[in-house]
């Protein structure tokens, strides 16, 4: 972990800790701020972006030339600007945000007992909530928004690429909130982007309450090994469309090309389509045309290429196991027939990552196998698995996808933001 | 971590990727049986333990044995020991968790998305939960009962001192299941105890699905430190009863003596009292006459210790820093005078675990204040700490009592030993 001397290590420790315990002291503040003073500083951080968005673009300017002196590639550097129309959505997303119900002092559950206890389960924040990202900026007013919103400081650690656009938007949040009920210090940005900052976050046990990583495979596993703090996985997603015997061959051409080419960015893109031999010889000749024709670069397993062969379609490079492995989040598909459902179900269960899978069939008792075996945060039939998504399901926000099982499943809202805590009302009693 | 050599590692490895991989072959078997075979499957395990009765008490006695000639102090000799009674109390533990509700399947929200795509959460198991644990052979026959009930494949890693007993419990469960429609491989028992073991364990990560702890700091230290697997943690509480002031000092009392003495040895009990000044010269020297009376060892702050030097009292030791964050787990109880209700507050901030905390008055915004700002699992307004337990809160049944916020908070019943998934139901959807 130290490849940094140990003064480095103490002075990066001070402002690590520092700002952890700066956030750590609005804590108590924030968990019993009314919805409404919530929903005020939101608007306040919406109008402070606006005010000092010149400052901001400059900042992201200076980003973005430093970025581009060391050969970033495009596509990053497009994920860097900040462009007006990207301020105004930001700020939107700041206004929707306070225009969801809070979910803060919810009651889940009351229980009352033979003894007159009265035991309450209340939804409370998280307390201090760190954020590790990379280099889209939006998501440090996003994450801001919603970690205060749910009632929770936030430490926002985002990649160096991005510092002086995070510096000026959180600057330019601090002051929104220095013009509400909530404490600035709610709003903490860690601005010393050694990979070493990382460690010390994700250590600080009992002083973070909760860490979720966003970005690439490699910050995640980073995160998750190290961390003592617990962790909302996000991410990876390698889900499957299988197309059944007995499916729609329409409905499942439409869905494929959508599951694969409206954004095949994004980890609720299909990355393996496995279809059923009874079907691949009429089908698979004609799905794999339009794809192609999308620009979809197709590896097929030995029947596939065997099929195509016979039916004189342009071959396809042979899909390797690594393939069904992949999560590749381009336009490549890897394509695999098999003979049963209970094949289908194995290939899942063997290469997926339990984020989205589907089914296309007019079968429902193959449906409800499908459905109910398949180990994965959201299983579909007959959809596109691209609605793995906050906004898709209704819940006006998303602070990521989780492909764990703990705590949160799948598209996290607000409610996902927050724990609860046992609220217990006696008159004296005592334990026998 | 390694301090064994090669060739153990590899051979250790092998035993616990193997018992680890035959649980989770059971996965899919099981998360969708249905509650009559799980509950008939429960009264077999019951019944097995009891007609391999003579097997189990003659390890267990071998195991009691073996603790006495090296020396294992009483209390953990009765810990470990399997009487008549304990077995049947264990049986009747299966029996109750047999007669529990179901918590898998349970649908626990409806989305319908105006484009017609029908959302269902519905809860379903973990996979394969891995239970870490002391000498308590118990713990063996709870767990595998608990995780069954909920759809869970369960890996147990119980502690050297137990081997015996626990290979023997594990082997009557196992023939139970064999009358059922379980399949036998659900419960695994790591037999290997090295503490190497564990790290396998714990790190097998997309292999387990869910770490538990149970033991001491020790023991719990380690894995969430070490664990990639998501862990919860469970155990320590450093609990404290504020005495305000305006409490009723009758009832302070009989919670006081009922929350430091009813059973020390526990996470829930009382560790440091908290008494607000203007109550603590008409009310110390009594309470703390009344906890010598019980055993207990008091060790008070300067103000503790002058007025009942005042009031011409037995004198106490003086409480250090090291006492007001010490979980004694024993008859030893801290006490501080506190000049108001934000002291006390401040001083369960400092030095709490988040476990169970109480206040005891008349004035209910003080109540209020206390309920809303402090950060515990539980929290007590007018009742003893001693409450915070699985079956006191009428759950039927208890895994643990988390200390963490993440997934559950507080004593953990069947539903905490659940995940969720989203089931999408479409008729052609595709994303826009």
């Amino acid at each position: 972990m130290s490849q940094i001397d140990t003064q480095t290590r103490s002075s990066l420790q001070d402002e690590v800790w520092g700002k952890i315990q700066a956030a750590k002291k609005t804590v108590r503040t924030l968990g019993v701020l009314s919805a409404e003073d919530k929903n005020r500083a939101l608007q306040a951080m919406a109008e402070s972006l606006w005010e000092q968005r010149d400052l901001i673009y400059r900042a992201n300017q200076e980003d973005v030339q430093e970025a581009r002196k060391s050969g970033t590639p495009e596509a990053r550097i497009d994920r860097l600007t900040l462009t007006e129309k990207r301020l105004l959505d930001i700020m939107e997303g700041l206004k929707q945000v306070a225009g969801l119900p809070d979910p803060v002092g919810e009651t889940l559950e009351t229980i009352e007992r033979p003894d007159g206890l009265w035991i309450e389960k209340v939804r409370v924040p998280f307390g201090v909530i760190a954020m590790i990202y990379e280099s889209r900026p939006n998501v440090t007013v996003d994450a801001a928004g919603l970690a205060l919103k749910t009632g929770n400081a936030v430490v926002l650690r985002g990649g160096s690429e991005a510092l002086r656009s995070n510096q000026a938007l959180v600057n330019a949040l601090r002051d929104g909130l220095r013009k509400s009920k909530v404490p600035a210090d709610a709003i903490q940005l860690i601005e010393r982007t050694e990979r070493e900052s990382v460690d010390i976050l994700i250590r600080a046990k009992g002083k973070v309450d909760l860490v979720i990583p966003r970005g690439g495979a490699g910050l995640i596993q980073r995160v998750v090994e190290n961390s003592l703090v617990p962790v909302i996985e996000t991410g990876v997603g390698n889900c499957h469309v299988y197309v059944d015997a007995k499916a729609d061959l329409e409905m499942a051409t439409a869905i494929v090309i959508n599951a694969k080419t409206q954004r095949p960015s994004v980890c609720n893109a299909m990355e393996t389509l496995l279809v059923h031999e009874s079907v691949a010889n009429d089908w698979l000749p004609s799905i794999i045309r339009s794809l192609r024709d999308r620009g979809v670069e197709v590896r097929g397993c030995e029947r596939t290429r065997s099929i195509l062969q016979d039916a004189r379609a342009e071959n396809v490079l042979p899909a390797s196991v690594e393939d069904y492995a992949t999560e590749f989040l381009d336009l490549i598909l890897a394509v695999r027939v098999v003979d049963s459902l209970d094949a289908a179900i194995e290939h899942i269960e063997t290469y997926g990552t339990r984020h989205s899978e589907a089914i296309v069939t007019t079968d429902s008792a193959a449906a409800d196998r499908f459905l109910a075996e398949i180990d994965a945060a959201a299983v579909y039939h007959n959809a596109s698995t691209r609605f793995t998504d906050g906004f898709e399901f209704g819940f006006g926000a998303e602070i990521g996808i989780s492909t764990q099982k703990l705590h949160a499943r799948g598209p996290m809202g607000l409610r996902e933001m927050t724990s609860y805590k046992y609220i217990i009302k006696g008159s004296g009693q005592i334990r026998q």
